[in-house]
Order: structure tokens, then C-alpha cells, then sequence
């Protein structure tokens, strides 16, 4: 199945997406982007690809003659950013799948834009949803796909784990790999740091499990290092920070029922664990990890083609099915 | 959310499935069977359970009075057993859950079948989906939501393998521990072997991951033992039979894409695995194995709270939302 897509965000994510939905065959019909020294030129050149005859525009008037069938929204992490965007991709009857974090799971950071959302897109019949890796995959719905065959529930613990070391120079100076632990505390305090969408991520957990009036709360520190660390990209001496330590937790009537724990630190194991205690009980381990930068693009080039076989409005990926089966 | 549920067949799996949906807070409202044992008897009772003042039937007619929100469908394995079934419970406006092997694939064993009830249940506003652990999870839905953060999918092989002198006597028996090489291939060629379903989850898998026009082959032997076993069911030589060995393989264009194994030996580990090899690449592992007699049945009871979101018509797991979120 063919696609006539628009790239909504050129940054390294989108550029990433729209090669994937080049070499998924579908046919890019433009892109919004608002760096100058994008806009205006040849889409395929932007991507280092052959010419597309498709310009980058920074007019998201364009999106009407462009007339796409979903848009692939990679702009910003957070919604008070993105309400804009997303209603002129709705208004041209646009499907618009987002890697935005925030828009995973919207429903109780801004039941407002919520419900503005979920109201345009019914009225329009697309669907809008947000999708990735995490969140949305490893910390969500993959736990709740896999409760899908236990009877009884007890608890479910889902760890991942990202070795910063192998991963590009930003995600090393992200976590603070190399800092001291004041120089982290100091940034933390400033508001600089921190994954997003671990709330995101609980939230939509425990509404999966069925665990209504869920209460979550969040932790977050530095990782420190026990040995001595080189990368190409920071040096970690043994007790300073070699990266991010971040849990969630979700507690229903009092007790402890989820918890997501995320370290992405230089030497960290590559790992995501999802342990669920109950009748069966699973443990399942994705060795080696998910690889987080990859994985994500392909949530977004890969939901794509499922959205026009779900119910129209605000969507979230428990809700998407799992293949387009074009029945 | 409290459904209104009538269990169609009391067999053990049926039996099962009805005293989860109690445990999960679902009212019975009716139980059919064919037995004459249970038929007339109040169904608590049957399920070892306290009275519920609901007698088990044999009358399909009894369904209209019962009035369900969902039937979980445990009577037989094959189509041509089940159609009338579904039928009445499509007639009386009820969503179907089954166990029942070979509907969880149904299109291309009967296409016939499958527009029929189709249609049927896409007028009544319906749906009707087969479910479980395998067919159902392991070695279909389960790769299908993996891939779903796969750029690129060159390749899946999915093995799942079952202790089977850790399970019921009858499980023993039924993958011909115990025989000789001899007994086994006689009592393969009167077909009184092989697990059901294989075949249907290699084209929900092919489906899954968008290929189309892709060739299924089956095969199916003995596993032999390596060294001797006891079990309390079974008496395993060396070099005699400690089970089956199943496999089928998608080919696509001529090129294998996809194998799935399935090993139920007396001494086999237990353990599922799923390897995608593409961009990125995958490795993930349920340790220990899902365990497929209560995942079984939580696949069926689980999924009954999911069809009223789903699309109308007779849908796949691929096609059921991970989760029922009430929007």
C-alpha cells in the first residue's frame, strides 16, 4: 500500500522517517520545515536522496494542495507546541502520526487540548496519534500486549537499559555522561535534563491493565559510574556521572502495581526487560536491547500504514491495530 | 467493565474460561454444552463454583433470552464445526470470542466461511475473532507488534518450545510420548496427530508484516530423546519418541522470510523465541515460556472486554486493539 505523505518537521528524526517512507514505497508529496536553510529547496536533496520536484515549505497552507493521506508529524516533544500543527493537518483531512512524547498519552497532562484534538479528528474521520519507542513501545504497549495472555495481573515491572557509549555524541551529553555529580545536580535544577514521556508511558500502562484511578509518580538522578569510561564522545571517571537514572511508578489503591525504570548511562547493558507477576507469570527480555534511535522512526513510518484501519479521533498506539490487514 | 457473558462449551478450556470471567468481575448469564452430564445442571456447580441460578443448556435458542454482551466460544477446532455456532450468536447480536484454532486465520482454509460470517456479523454489528495463545499470540500477533519498530524486516523466525513432561498426561500423550519411531509415524498416517494452527499463524504472520502472495509449507515428525525420561505419564527411552517437531515456513518470491518451530517433547526446555533479523535487529525471549493452558484462556477472557472497540466483521488479533481504553 502506497502512502501520499507529508514530512512535517525536517529535523534528524524526520529526515530519518521520510527516507524510511521513501524505501516503504510510499510517495513523499511535500514537507514543512522552518529552518531557512531548508525551506525552498528539493525535498530528496534535504535527504540526500535523488530529486523529489517536491520543495520544502514553511506554509502549512501548502498541506491542502499537497492533499496527503497521513502526515508524519516530527516537530516538538511537547503540546502546547504542536495544537497548531496537528489542526491544519486535520483540517485537509489528514491522518497525523507524531513522534511527539507528550502526545503518546495527552489525556491528563491537557485534557483541553484533549478533547479539542480527539473532536476535530472525529469530525474530519482521520485518526491522530502519537507513537515511538519509548514512549510507546517498550514501557507501554509491549507490557500490555503481553497481559494480553495472563489471566491475573499482580505486577509489572519493565526495565530498560541503554549503554550511552554506543549511542551518538547528543544522547552522551543528554544524560551528563562525564559530569560531576553537582555539575548534574546544578543542570537538573536548571530543568535541563530528563527523558520524556515516563508518565506518558505509566499512564497509558495502567490504563492497559485495566487499573483505573492510577496514581504515578516520578524519580530522577544521575547514574554514577563504578569504573572508569572512554567513548569516542566523553570521558567518565568511576563516581562521576556516567548517565540518567529515571523511574515511574504506578500505585493503585495504595499499592505499588508498575514500575518503569530507564537508565541510559555509558556502560549500562543494552537491555529492555518486562517482567509480569501473576497466573502465568512472563519474563521476557529483548536482548541487546530496542535499538531506541532506529526503532522509533520505524514506529512512525510503520503506524502509518495501520491508521486508516482504526476508529477516527485522538488515538493512542493500545488502540491501533497491530497490522493493516486491509479488511 | 462488567460484560454479559454466556460460555459456549464446557469442556476444560471452556470451563476455564468461564470461572476467569467470573474472577474478572463478568456476570454468566448462560452456558451451553452438548453433554448430558452438565446439561440442566446450574453452571456454578459445573464450574466447582457457588450456585449462580443459570442452568447449562443445549438449546442455542436459550441465547436470545440470555441476551450476552459476548460468547467466549470453546466448543471445537475446526470450521466446518463451527459455523452454525457463531451464527446463532451473530443472530442474536453478541460478539464471539473463540478458541477455536482454525478461526483465528479462517480466509484461506474457507474463504466461503469467512464472507459468510463476515457479512453476518458486519450487519449485526459484531465481532467475531479466534484467539489464544497458538494460534493467537506466540508465534503471530506477538512478532507482528514486535516488528512494528522494524525499518526493516529481512527475516523472522519464531520457535516455541514445550516441556511437555511438565504439563497434563493427556498433553503427554497427545504429542506421542513414549512410542517408538515405528508406533509414531502409524498413528501419524491414520492423521491422529500435530498441533492445529501452525499454518494459520504463518499467514497472519505473513499478513502481518505485508506479504502479500506468500507461500506457507508444513512439516511434522517426531522429536526423538536424547536420554531417558520419567515422567508420572510417560516412560521416554533413549532414541524413542519424546514428542513432535513442527515446523512452517513463508516463502515470498521464491525466498524463505519467515519459520516457525514448535517443539512439545518430554525434556524440552520451555521457552519461546522471536528473531527478526533486519534494521533494527531483534532478539526477544519469553523465559520460561508462555505458559499455554491458562495464557489460553486469559487470551479468550481478555480479549472479550477489547471487541467492542474493534471494527465490526470477523477480525483477527492483528485487528484488535492491545487494549480497551473506553474513548
Amino acid at each position: 500500500m502506497s502512502l501520499r505523505i507529508v514530512q512535517f518537521g525536517l529535523g534528524p528524526i524526520g529526515q530519518a522517517s521520510a527516507r524510511l517512507a521513501l524505501d516503504h514505497g510510499h510517495v513523499l508529496v511535500g514537507a514543512l520545515d522552518l529552518d531557512p536553510e531548508r525551506v525552498g529547496r528539493d525535498l530528496g536533496e534535504v535527504l540526500g536522496r535523488d530529486p523529489l520536484g517536491v520543495p520544502v515549505s514553511d506554509d502549512m497552507a501548502a498541506l491542502a494542495d499537497w492533499a496527503p493521506d497521513v502526515v508524519l508529524h516530527t516537530t516538538a516533544s511537547f503540546l502546547d507546541r504542536i495544537e497548531g500543527q496537528l489542526m491544519a493537518c486535520i483540517g485537509v483531512g489528514a491522518h497525523v502520526v507524531s513522534s511527539s512524547e507528550e502526545l503518546f498519552w495527552p489525556f491528563d497532562r491537557d485534557p483541553g487540548f484533549s478533547d479539542r484534538i480527539d473532536a476535530a479528528a472525529r469530525e474530519a474521520g482521520v485518526v491522530v496519534v502519537g507513537t515511538g519507542v519509548n514512549p510507546g513501545f517498550v514501557m507501554d504497549l509491549f507490557p500490555v500486549v503481553l497481559a494480553g495472555v495472563v489471566a491475573r495481573v499482580d505486577r509489572v515491572d519493565v526495565s530498560r537499559s541503554v549503554d550511552a557509549g554506543r549511542r551518538r555524541g547528543p544522547l552522551q551529553k543528554k544524560v551528563g555522561a562525564g559530569l560531576t555529580e553537582a555539575a548534574f545536580r546544578e543542570r537538573e535544577a536548571a530543568g535541563g535534563f530528563g527523558h520524556i514521556g515516563m508518565v506518558e508511558s505509566a499512564k497509558a500502562l495502567a490504563v492497559g491493565m485495566g487499573w483505573h484511578d492510577a496514581e504515578v509518580t516520578e524519580t530522577f538522578g544521575p547514574h554514577l559510574a563504578t569504573a572508569d569510561h572512554q567513548t569516542p564522545h566523553a570521558t567518565v571517571a568511576a563516581g562521576d556521572v556516567a548517565g540518567i537514572h529515571q523511574t515511574a511508578t504506578v500505585v493503585v489503591d495504595g499499592e505499588t502495581r508498575a514500575t518503569l525504570t530507564l537508565t541510559m548511562a555509558v556502560g549500562a547493558p543494552d537491555e529492555d526487560r518486562v517482567v509480569i507477576a501473576g497466573d502465568p507469570p512472563m519474563t521476557v527480555v529483548v536482548e541487546g536491547g530496542t535499538f531506541g534511535d532506529t526503532a522509533t522512526v520505524a514506529a512512525v513510518v510503520n503506524t502509518a500504514r495501520r491508521v486508516g484501519e482504526s476508529r477516527p479521533g485522538l488515538r493512542t498506539m493500545l488502540e491501533i491495530p497491530a497490522a493493516a490487514t486491509g479488511r
